[in-house]
Formats: C-alpha cells, sequence, structure tokens
C-alpha cells in the first residue's frame, strides 16, 4: 500500500503542551506506512478579513500548502473554555479562506485531546466537529479520544505506561488509517 | 450502477409537517437509481433502558431493520427549543442499543432541515451532527441545507416554486449520493 | 429566609438510574430551607404538535403546573449518545408550548449529570444549556457537575462516601440556593 | 437609577465590519442611562500559556481591567465556519487567565451578531454561549438576536431602516438593560 502523509496539527504552542505529549505517542503507535508532518500555527497574525483582502502572510500560505499536500488530518486539541484553543480556531480560519480556496474540503481527519482533568476536552472537541464539519472535512466518528492524561500515564519520549490506553491509541490509529485509506480507494475507484 | 436505498426519517409526526414536506420535495428531485424508504418514528414508547433490558418492543426491531436494509440515511429535522425534536432523538436512541448492536454504524448519512423562520434549524443540526457523529453515521458535510420554508415556496406535492432553490436542492441530492457511493466503493474495493 | 421550592427533573425513569442516585444525593446535602418536588416526565406522550393541537393530555397539565409553581429546576441528566435523553427533551418541549404558554421562561435552574464514564455528561450538559438558554431559563454557570458516578462512591440511599466529592456537591447546593435567591431578591426589588 | 457601564466587544476588527455596525446600532437605540465602552481585542498576541507564564502583555492587563470595570457585557460576534472569531476566542481565553483570576465571572452579558446570509450566526451564538456559561457570565437567555444583515438594512451611521428590526433592537436593548439591573439589585439586596 502506499504510505500516507498526515498532517499533525496540535492546538497549544507550549512547551510543555498535554496535546503535543498526546500527538507524538499516536504518531509513534502508527503503522510505518504512515508520514507524519506537524503544522505550525502559532505564527500567524488573528485572523482578519482587511489583511486578507490585502494579500494573505506568507505564513498562511505556508500552512495552506501544508494542508493541501496531506492526505489526511490529525488534530489534537486542548480544551480552554469549554471549547479549541484560539490558535487552533485561527488556524482553521485562516487555511479556509478566501471563499472557494479552503485548503481544508475533502481531507478525512481524526480529532483527539488530553487534559488534566477527567472530561478530557470532551466538549471542545464537540466544537471541532462542528467546524470542521462544515469546512467538508470528513472527520472519523468512532472511536472517540477523550484522553484523561494524569501524570505518568505518558513518558516524556511518549510512550505509554498503562497498557488499556496504549492498546485503545493503537487501535485508534490503525482505525483512523482504514478510514483515511477508505477515502483514497474511494477516489481511484471513481477515476 | 446498483439501486440505491436510502431511509428517509423525518423528524416530525405531523400531518402539515414542513420537514415532511421538504422531505418529499428532496426525494422528488433525486435521480432515479434512488429508492427511498419512509421510516415511522412516531409509534415507539420513550426510551427507557428497563424497557430495553425486558425486550425491546416489536416496533423498536422493525426500525432497526428498516435502519439496516438502508445504504445511507436521509435525516430530515424540526428545530425544536435550539435542538431536535425528542421524536426523533427517541427514534436515534432507540436504535443505537444495546451496546454492539447499533443499527446506525457505519451509515452514510445527510441531514436537512425546514423552518418558517429564517434560521431553517441551522442550530437543531448542530445537535444532530453531534450525535450521529458519536454513532459513527457518516455525515455528509456540505452543503448544508437550512431551509427558510416560507408559505409557497414549494407546493403540497413537493414542486419547488424558486428556481434558485430547486437547484440548490437537486445539487444537494446529488451530492448526497455521490457520498454514498463513496464508502459503498470504498466497501467493495477493500473486500 | 422564605422556603424555596425546587422541582427536581431527572432525565431517566430506569429503576437503577444513575442520574436519580445522583439527584437524591444532591437534594440530601442541601440545606433544611428547601423543599424538593420530583416531577414525573416518563408518562407523557411523544411530542407532536398535532396532539397539542388537540388539547394537550393531562399529563402536560399537570407537568406544567408543576413546573409554574416552582422557585427553581434541577435538571439531573443522563448523556445518551453524547445529548441529553429523549425523555427529558420530551419534556422540555411538551412544557414550552404552545407559543407564548411556556412554564419555563424566567426560572432559575442548574444542571448536573452522572456517568459511569468518566466524562460525566459533560457533552449532554453542553446541549442542556443550549436549549434551555433559548427557554429563557436562567441556568447557573458554575460549578458544573459532571459525575464520574463509579460503583461506591454514593451509597443506595444517597451518601457520598468520597469526601472531596461530597463537599464539592454541598459547595454546588449551596451555590445553587444563592443562585436561586438572587433571583428571587431581583424580583422583589424591582416591585 | 445609576447609570451602568456597558462593555462592547465586537469579534472582528475589519474596517467594513457588519458586526461592528451592528453594535454601533444597538447602542445608539439603547436608553441614555448606558455608557458604553468600546474594548479593543486585535491587538493581542496569540493566547499561549508560556507567555502568560512569563508575565501577561500590557495589551490583555489593559483588557482585564476593561472588562472587570464594566457592570454587563455586550458581545457581538461574526460567524467564522460555524463558530465564533479566533480573534473573540482569543480575547475571552486571555481575559480568563491565570486560574482564579478571570475578568469575566459574574458580569451579566447578551450576546447578538449578524451576517449577510439568513442564519445571521445562529450556530455560533452557540458556541459562545457555552463558552461564557462555563465562565460564570450571565448570559440572557431572550431575546435572542441572529440578524440578518442585509444590504441598507442599516446606515452606515447606525440607523436601522426596517421599523420591525428597529423596534426588534430597542426591545433587546432594554431587556439587556432590565437583565443586567436584576444583577445589580441582587448584590445590593444581599448586602
Amino acid at each position: 500500500m502506499s504510505r500516507l502523509k498526515v498532517a499533525v496539527i496540535v492546538g497549544s504552542a507550549r512547551e510543555a503542551s498535554l496535546n503535543r505529549l498526546l500527538a507524538l505517542t499516536m504518531t509513534r503507535l502508527a503503522k510505518q506506512d504512515i508520514e507524519f508532518d506537524w503544522v505550525r500555527i502559532n505564527d500567524l497574525p488573528l485572523f482578519d478579513q482587511d489583511i486578507l483582502d490585502r494579500g494573505p502572510p506568507a505564513e498562511v500560505e505556508r500552512l495552506k500548502a501544508h494542508i493541501r499536500r496531506a492526505d489526511a488530518l490529525l488534530f489534537v486539541t486542548p480544551e480552554h473554555n469549554r471549547s479549541i484553543s484560539a490558535m487552533l480556531k485561527n488556524a482553521i480560519d485562516w487555511a479556509s479562506r478566501p471563499l472557494g480556496a479552503s485548503a481544508w474540503a475533502g481531507k478525512p481527519a481524526a480529532i483527539a485531546g488530553a487534559s488534566y482533568g477527567r472530561i478530557g476536552t470532551a466538549a471542545a472537541q464537540q466544537h471541532l466537529r462542528a467546524i470542521l464539519g462544515c469546512l467538508d472535512v470528513y472527520v472519523m466518528g468512532q472511536p472517540e479520544a477523550f484522553i484523561h492524561l494524569y501524570p505518568g500515564l505518558v513518558t516524556p519520549e511518549g510512550e505509554v505506561t498503562n497498557e488499556e490506553t496504549r492498546l485503545f491509541l493503537q487501535r485508534y490509529m490503525d482505525r483512523f488509517e482504514s478510514w483515511t485509506r477508505r477515502f483514497l480507494h474511494a477516489a481511484s475507484a471513481v477515476q
């Protein structure tokens, strides 16, 4: 099977980000035929239609090119005040414009998130699904990954210390790969 | 191409239901290779785990069989208090149980809705997407159909009097058919 | 201070309902100046505008009278497929109609929920807030009660075995009382 | 009655912003005893916990001081991809931190929004309610302002050309004032 290129989009730029750690963990559990491409989103200006109208900044063009090259998208999001981070919303909005030139449409995707608290970004992920749905991103429904990332669950190198969680995340990545290949197959079957 | 079987699930049982009228209109605009199967949901008891544990009523078994036979699902929902109708939620919950025996998982679907007011069930549809997402129903992202069904827009027989709306709904049904076939193709490609 | 009358609305009628148990627990932790009135919602027909137009059933009238008598509302909801139960949505819709005769408007309220799983109905509560907001119910914002009701946390009589949870729920009920009295004070100050 | 100080927070910095125009319109329709204070949010960096930990930027301190001085908040938000703008989410997140030093808690608020399209930000407002609810902001439930701001509805100076819309917005502002005073009364009654 062909190698898959997956863009990884983490909603936090924090040095000690739980969600970057979760993303790292997930990419390590994926099969070898996936290549992960980490997308930078913390260098964009705040979205403003007037900036867009004057010509989008180079960072935005780079972001969109990044997304366009990917076969699929892996979003790993913190929950800030029961929704996604402003940084992630900002990247999504930039890459969705101008009208008719969205970089997102038609990409398969999966959503995951981690928090110190028990609800594991369950509320934020509802918002993210709504946002990506309207952008015609094909978000995997199940399994859902609401990760309660308590201290010690994952080593700084991204190794899971709890066997049940490790199996869950591995199965999650396998399902994500099948979900993605389903759309690639469909595309080639249609051709 | 093979004929598609689409289950139509309308969230209202009202005689003069706007959403039944919208569903009728949409089914008339679809290509001839789709067969529509109208699903009854107003004869179910209120979902109660204790009833389920004693053995689900015949109406529930019939509903689940109906869903299982379908290649795809067309939901047409009213908005009641910024969410979907209790009748629709009830049908969704019944057919999702017991755990591991959901009738919904893996079906492609589309969501539409109509209201007299301008927002055209936009809020209710957000809830429905969240609910169906977690049930592993593959909901089409675009286009979105928030139909402002003002008096006269559609005749009682389901003919659209406004050309722009007619073209929109026709394109919607064409996209829904492609969305559905994409999953059937993928399934056969995988086999 | 005057005695408060609080209507308790549990979204499940299951004999062994976790949420009924949580509601019982919460009512026991409240101060003595609150009188709780348990509202029955499992005997209503599925909401149907045609039934309403022919004259609402006696059960609906009883429900609305119940709500109207209350100074405040305590909703305790399960999460079914990332939203509230059909039974609760059904009760909310019935008591909100006909237009202009809603029983809900202007009541202070609080929302809580319990699940075996860790997320503790966090997603369902988002939907319930949206629904109640549009009905002009004044829902307390903080604290939020997403209760992970693992076996043994609460005795069948509604006693909490974990001190941290007990203090949290007690503080929750105290805040709910203040939230409610704030509106009663405001009402009398305006008079 | 005492003069009210209301902070106006517009989710777009666009020169030709529909929502700024709507906000201008609404402030002109309010009674003379309200003083409006326009809050700037387009000069903040993207929220990043690491920046916060090194000490929040001056712009964030200014924003929080602005919010704290206000008796109430008027949010006027565009809808970007079925949610609020990144700029608004960013301001909300900055002013909510660090933990225990949120500027938002306990403020009465109202939410409105305008779009060229018919749904008038109905979906974005659902997200905003969820976000503000968890921040203990007391958001007015009714009326809801989903404004279809078609060309010509409002003059560049903020005068409404349609009488029905003008009366609706005036009533909206009157209700917002009552909603706010209700909390001020309650505060003084408690003292």
